[in-house]
């Protein structure tokens, strides 16, 4: 049943390090947040956002321009003004930006734009995607399937690394379960078994995992007590009135409370939040 | 929560009754029996397969010549070649085929083979996708997610009908649950809750519902009993030697032992079991 | 793993047939319909409710006496006075019943009163209790946990089998996954796999089975398609009145419509409801 | 829908502080940390297991006189002479002891030795027992049921408080997902959630919750750094050897290098792991 082998730790025994831009890395010592709103919902909104998280301590940001939404009558992205928008934004914060790219024909337009592509949860069994990606030379951001197996998880990762790109940076971002409290159940111990099984980085996305903000800071905490290589978080200026997940977004404030209270957990377990 | 308009039944109170080639129909007092093998593995025994179903009673041919694995290393579909064999098949038997499509590039040449797209389990929420078949003028088979919710489901038959396609013919395939016994759990309250919810016809796949072939047949039972409109199975010369999902598949023996146990049911809820 | 002997069809191929009173069996080519109110709510109401659904078809009463709730504030049944409406109702219409034991320590009265014992679905696992019911000579009916594995669920009858009771009646009542819009999720498939790897009977609840009581009635007919050996449903005379699920109980005017539809059902597959 | 009321944080807004013993309490500053052997096995064993937890840091023993096991057929435990070991080992410690009890007529028995009483996953509806262990003066260990939601498990410490005992330490050991790399998914979710909706201490068992020895440790840090309360972990001289539950055992080596790490994941959270 296991077929994933570029995957497996036991052909690459070693943590593999992803280098992101000029001074970034995931997988090492150091932890990586990511940060910023679901969607990208208009210029001004979104560069005082890549502000404001920098300022916290963010460092990278997050946008969606392609956005997959449940029902077809949702707010779908701005698609290019979007991605120029996400380029401004790290232009001027010196952040790279990671946005998910939902379609092959889109996929040379978001390289333009993007540090890292993230493909989403739910197309991490879309193989023609996971199989373009893998042609390019960005790192990738695979989000698990809402209800996939970590196994299939690995085996979703493998097409990215068996169609030649190395660089996968693996996401747990919560799994449908009966709890209908939280959003998703968050699978912590889903990262220690890919620490185990795989040398890839693996972060944690407390914003989907719990779909709550006044949950997302603790169990950020408990993801990098657990050994994730960092994580990405939703941060909105007024979380009432996003577009998009506004009820588990952070405000800045609540963001940068919580980056200080990580820097003592990463502290805890022999990591590193860097300050730039 | 609710934002399906144009897939439910109080905007179309009439059951929708789709045409496919020139005699068939699904949706109406007719049911709908759908057979083959799990994937076209060569001419020579997917054109004696496409000959035994017809035998044994089938309606129209299934096939994949582009096969979603969870592995990159497994076998993957024979591509066109497969498309060209399914044509053949429809051609000696006079039955349509429906076959897989994955992605919206393959999209055009598949359109010129198939007489029904089928989107599946994993594209069910490939939005992209949804948005191409929808604008082609094609019945689309659309596969339940295997954890989607019956509202997510319909949410994706939206997108395709909100492109403009109004043929879509639902497909409850069995979800994700706890149970390991079975691959996955057929939900045939899925298939009482959409019929009431929704005028489209919705099939049921009693393979990959039990993933093991003695279960095939009664579960097909119980799908017609339910008030299924068709059903959709694989059926093998060789379930041993199949390269993908054989210990599902029916041999034609036994497919068509099912389908004279299947008109009995048939009539006993007030339904026809078709013979041309 | 697997460690059931007494109930596995490898030592007892052949079907186990359980008699119930003088003339009722379960599990041969006859099926039994158990059918009343949720909860016994009071004596008038009860007796007539019997009347009712004897009259609609019925062969066995249910109803219950002591009701495990999920809230300590929920109406948890009338207890022995309950025991005793039951009683007077089977004497009334000549139907036995049967009754939930929620406790080793009732059950001594409660087998004065019943004619099959039930286990209710959070008590699967309650081994104490499965002991104590093993203990007697009255026909026990298991229900499912609604998270239990089919093999655990046919390890809990093996706790009944290995104290000494062979009277054994599975009841398959749905199991819960991430679908919502059904109370729980109806394994017919579990129906199917359990008569191949058990003698004993196996009956449906499609009342908890869907929590719906437009879905009752077809998936009713596909029990009885897939092969199960009865159905027990919740009927009340004003179902929104009822102090437990009202919401799933059938009006006694579509119970009895229920049992003409599903006569059909049964010929069609070989089986008879019977009149007395 | 919520009806519990006794459990809840707006009833009672300052968290409750239970005590155990002479000198340990749970629920406030100071982390309770519960180890031992899964069963009592034998008396040298557990006598020689309980001076190594000890030793390694542990607050308090567990360990199980009566255990409640999927198959008939499977050790289950020692009875009496298990709860007489157990007492043993707490005289010989002075740790307090912990073990499960499974039966309302083993109560009293059981209450002669255990200084708090723990409720298992599959009893956690058992209604009848809940509210006999409410009728005691003893602090309550309530395992989550491992397909509870949060607010059904809320409504078992309901049924508990409104009996009279308001000490109940509630515990998170996993529920059952699709996911079978582990043998249940950790669910720190629900730990966050009980915090903010209950005064009750809450802890968690990462030994069920992974259900293997490596990922023990990690989980327990990221249980820390959520906010639970302490911890329960299953620790064995010889885990190739249990009777029960090896695969998940710590060695009393591992167990200790554990602490060690926990010590300074709760200083990172404002917790304190005492000293004795």
């Amino acid at each position: 049943m296991k077929t994933y082998r570029l995957a497996s730790r036991e052909e690459h025994p070693d943590d593999t390090i992803i280098k992101i831009g000029e001074r970034l890395t995931v997988g090492g010592r150091e932890l990586l947040v990511i940060a910023g709103p679901c969607a990208v919902e208009g210029r001004e909104l979104y560069l005082e956002a890549a502000e404001l998280v920098k300022a916290g301590g963010a460092h990278m940001l997050r946008g969606g321009a392609y956005k997959p939404r449940t029902s077809p009558y949702s707010f779908a992205g701005l698609a290019q003004e979007g991605l120029e928008i996400l380029r401004e934004a790290s232009r001027n914060t010196g952040l790279p930006i990671v946005t998910e790219v939902m379609d092959a024909r889109e996929l040379p337009l978001v390289c333009q734009y993007a540090d890292v592509l993230q493909v989403g949860s739910r197309n991490m069994q879309n193989y023609t995607l996971l199989k373009e990606v893998g042609k390019t030379n960005k790192p990738v951001l695979l989000k698990r399937g809402f209800a996939a197996t970590i196994l299939e998880w690995l085996l979703a990762a493998e097409y990215i690394l068996a169609a030649g790109n190395s660089q996968v940076i693996l996401c747990e971002r919560g799994i449908r379960t009966f709890e209908t409290y939280t959003r998703n159940t968050i699978d912590l111990g889903a990262v220690v078994a890919v620490k185990e099984l795989s040398h890839l980085p693996v972060i944690v996305d407390p914003s989907h995992g719990t779909g709550r903000a006044s949950m997302v800071a603790p169990i950020a905490r408990a993801a990098i007590a657990a050994g994730a290589d960092g994580i990405v978080v939703e941060v909105h200026q007024n979380p009432t009135e996003a577009l998009s997940d506004g009820f588990q977004s952070l405000t800045p404030t609540c963001f940068s409370h919580m980056i200080d209270e990580l820097r003592l957990v990463a502290e805890a377990v022999g990591r590193v939040l860097p300050t730039y």
